[in-house]
């Protein structure tokens, strides 16, 4: 197969950074181009030191646009809103892309303005988005020209809730309560202070209620994923004095629930990058920092007082790879009929 | 008041040393006995090097057993089981004891043994035992022989419920889910490959499951200090990379939404220790570590479907204060007809 | 005593948090005033809920300038050359001043400037200002107006120095290496790139070089504390991924080593904030976080290949106490009449 | 070329999973044998949960020995004097060693016994192990049964220590002062008290006084490695609240000095693992984690009184991958004709 040339715009947070990472290491997709306002000019390795040696001494460009001609593939790692304007661009050069923002995530003009409270730059672009939770969506990703690459607390989330929807188990007459940890590198890189050191560091704390944007974005595609059932989703977000890593508790409730960990073997089974463990065993963060999987466990409560009964789902994931720039290539590999794995770390970087 | 001889039993855990240092700045209790069997026969500071100074040079004795004569008040913080038989000793001694171990805090020996899997060591002591919970048995621990020091999670999850239960605000048709995190601490000194520094840093994992101990405590007194409401908890704690806090998150539904904060601060209004935060603020694990306090926030989510609200309540307290130490010395305080804030910090140390 | 009216400017940092704490816990000085420009107009416990509860209602007031009247005592935790400004005013409004930043820690406004880059806004008052060093500049502080609080690292180089070398043992035609590791706190709480969580989480750089602004401090008050011995020194500090605490090694020659830590014993005898560890007995920044002291300890190295012999020396304290804050309280107290340790933590907060 | 079957014993230690996570990825290397006493007959992902999917279903094995047959390349990850005997069985059984233990550093049994007090099990293979630093080294490596691979330690010091030896310009006639810091990993996986979470977190320290072992690994391969240049080595290490990462300040004199970055990058040119920083660059070990980088920076300090100069030179790795597992993997690269870099990380995980 040919090189893929490729661009990533907004190069040098905390995605971004991933994303160089993993393609620099990636067989098939070749960097081409690297945009970053704030730092354009600069070599790559003064923005991001990690990546002296072979890279360093690329240049940062702007992240406005891409070059008028030769790049088959963008990444755009950029703020909402600032996104839409140039995927719709890049699209116009010929351009396929993968959007690491929220700009595409949603079916609906409205729904996004409900979500992120402004008006979509690009509603004309929505219909032909695909929502790229990879595992669930291959083949309309293999044809898309535009992939909305799915929120990380989402990406979470769906995984292990989606099989169990379609199988029809879940109580969904009760809004399912999500209880989540996400390490700060959720945060993003620009200076704030409450994200200094020394104000994460030893402290945890919920944040971003009463709803949290990833809220809308859980419940319609626990919809649109499993034949229109409708979910409510109760979603309380923490943030935790560590740099990657999250974890979605989900408490629910359901039947037949002996069987959910074989519902999700099944609907995993060819999918290396979803791993379901042994009944009890629940997964850590540190088990898939570093590596593009999702590890689902799961507990049974015991019985409650009616039919149903109570279940514990923890799902783990690391944050800037299934939960960003990870899934992101994985999308990019179905994009070009390259296997899902292609260049994707399978195990964690540990301890 | 004349002196309050003193003997702190498992001086060197995590509690044992923040027990010492709130003795030796409190102005009533004096330290006369330090026991840790492990350790005995060192000094303390090679034990506790962050107790260097005055103190340092005590020479640590065992934990089985106080001397014959002369103290007054007890602090037991030694594993469940062993703590009971101590604490039947002193108790013929005649002195009091705050008992930080699990071993009182069940007012029956079947939910104890249903909860810690071996028969209680002295079921006679329970019935006059008193559940330390110091803002709501205030005067039973004023009169009492023996306190049992509640647990460091029913403490953090209690404080915000018991007024709410006590007002008939909460649907306890269903179970409570409280999603707690916790530091390090809480699991104490030992060595274990599981608390090794590179196995818990930067990760988050769910423990305890299916049901944590501490579920049986928050059940039982949920209903016994709330005029015999029942709740059925759904307790599904995590350890955080960080040593002291701890945070409770409650996913409740209930009515009279709006009201609840109002009643929170009337039950509270006297309590320097329990803050009730304004609407929309939630605390940080941060704001306690080092402090007595227990600072408890708010949020609305909306109505939900049917009649109820659905509701938010965070939790936090340091673990080794309010949920052991400090509580200890609160509860000791209130024995000995003292300030219940005597030698208490309510600041945090903070960042 | 009468209760000694005391303001705060630059109550919002690390350091000015970590005063009001203290002095909200000290039985001689009553908290007046309260100055922080940026936030001014807001509730204390806005800016820092770890103070929730007694203190949280006040309202802070802006740094630039005390009430007319009624103020003893003022701290300043303000950046430098700012705080030489209200300094002067404070002055002449006849308050005595601990000042926490760099401005009066030089004797020369020429060593100043080399120092900080810049004209020193009020050089009429480096003559009258004393360096506040307690443990051994504690009479001419009792009679000071203005007393220069030390920085933290010098405090933690000088305290085990100067006996030593008033007692000519060290090896000063040799410079002596000052290899520091600091935790975080110290950078301040403005938002910078630089001190974001996922920044210095994991991660430990030198920074300051060629030569920190401390470097100076130390060389100048080496000698002027012990009858002009001169001494170079090369100082490389590190940043260190925790909250608080700093961590001197001194790595020096000198004669009669043995002797040494009898030397320091004996300097230290009746100061209770300095811990001298017995022979090969280091300390760790966790045995003095939120504890006043500094604890030293010493490592013979063996002889080395002439008449000197090698060693180590490592001192630490909290950069927030000893550092700044506990210091500055010290000093206060000095000055007004005061038992050296009134109102300070002896004990560590472990762990 | 045919694949290299290779069998690493002692598995589930942080430096086995790190060579399992590596030789996962290795296009040549393929394991046939995972030995790990005390885990041995347990599932791969049991021990070792980051290593979930592909390998996670094999099973643990033994490390006292290797099969009779079929391996090529054994990579020992296993305590000093028990490595040494499995490391002469499995060269009796005609298979090549990378030996990641202390036990073939040194050339002497006497320097081994002055360092680890103990008597060297098997002398009789000092004199064919080969000391395997990569970079210094390759030629030796490529024909070696047996390479030693070297400390963490003295892989951050050599590497830029060797060049500036090499070419005189350092001034042997006072010791090199080498103060280091170590991430916690580097404390092995063995339950201990010292390196629980709590003891280590938010803390430093100073160990390993008078002399740690690696200051012999330091002197004797300064010299042998730079034509006999006889330097003296103090050093004190230091543990940190990190995982992963090492980071070496040395304080030396030299000559020359404008032109050390130059000998050094002259001595790296080829060299893709090692970068030379420019002039006042420093790096942070965050740079190097989850890298087999050495990255080096310089910083003059100014002439000093005599004809030296002072210089600080910063040295980072991860002590994982450069400081062990990665070197290891180089190590095995270049005793099987492949490029050094083969199967190993150039890029940092980051943040």
């Amino acid at each position: 197969m040919n090189t893929i040339d490729t661009a990533v715009l907004g190069a040098t947070g905390y995605t971004g950074a991933e994303l160089i990472r993993l393609l620099d290491g990636h067989p098939n997709f070749t960097i081409r181009y690297l945009g970053a306002n704030a730092q354009a000019g600069r070599r790559l390795d003064e923005a991001l030191p990690g990546l002296r040696g072979s890279l360093g001494a690329r240049v940062l460009q702007t992240a406005h646009e891409i070059p008028e001609e030769g790049i088959d593939l963008v990444f755009t790692a950029l703020p909402h809103t600032a996104a839409a304007q140039v995927v719709a661009r890049a699209l116009g050069q010929g351009a396929r892309v993968v959007d690491l923002s929220a700009d595409f995530r949603h079916q609906s003009a409205k729904t996004y303005q409900a979500a992120y409270q402004n008006e979509h730059p690009h509603p004309e672009l929505l219909n032909e988005a695909i929502y790229g939770l990879s595992e669930w969506q291959a083949s309309s990703i293999a044809s898309a020209r535009l992939v909305a690459n799915p929120g990380c607390y989402p990406t979470s989330v769906l995984l292990p809730l989606i099989p169990l929807l379609r199988a029809s188990l879940v109580d969904c007459s009760q809004a399912l309560i999500v209880d989540a940890k996400s390490g700060t590198s959720g945060a993003g890189r620009a200076p704030k202070r409450e994200t200094l050191y020394c104000e994460i560091n030893e402290g945890v704390s919920a944040y971003g209620l009463p709803r949290h944007r990833h809220a809308w974005e859980m419940e319609e595609w626990a919809g649109a994923l499993s034949d229109g059932q409708s979910l409510r989703v109760r979603f309380v977000p923490h943030i935790l004095p560590m740099s990657r890593g999250m974890l979605s508790t989900l408490h629910l409730r359901g039947k037949n629930v002996a069987r959910w960990l074989d519902v999700l073997r099944e609907a995993y089974d060819n999918a290396p990058f979803v791993q379901v463990l042994p009944p009890g065993v629940l997964p850590s963060t540190k088990d898939v920092a570093g590596s593009n999987r999702c590890d689902i466990g799961l507990q049974m409560l015991g019985s409650s007082q009616d039919e149903w009964e109570d279940v514990v789902i923890v799902s783990c994931i690391d944050n800037l790879l299934k939960g960003a720039a990870g899934q992101a290539v994985q999308n990019a590999n179905l994009m070009f009929g390259l296997p899902a794995e292609t260049g994707l770390p399978l195990h964690a970087q540990w301890p």
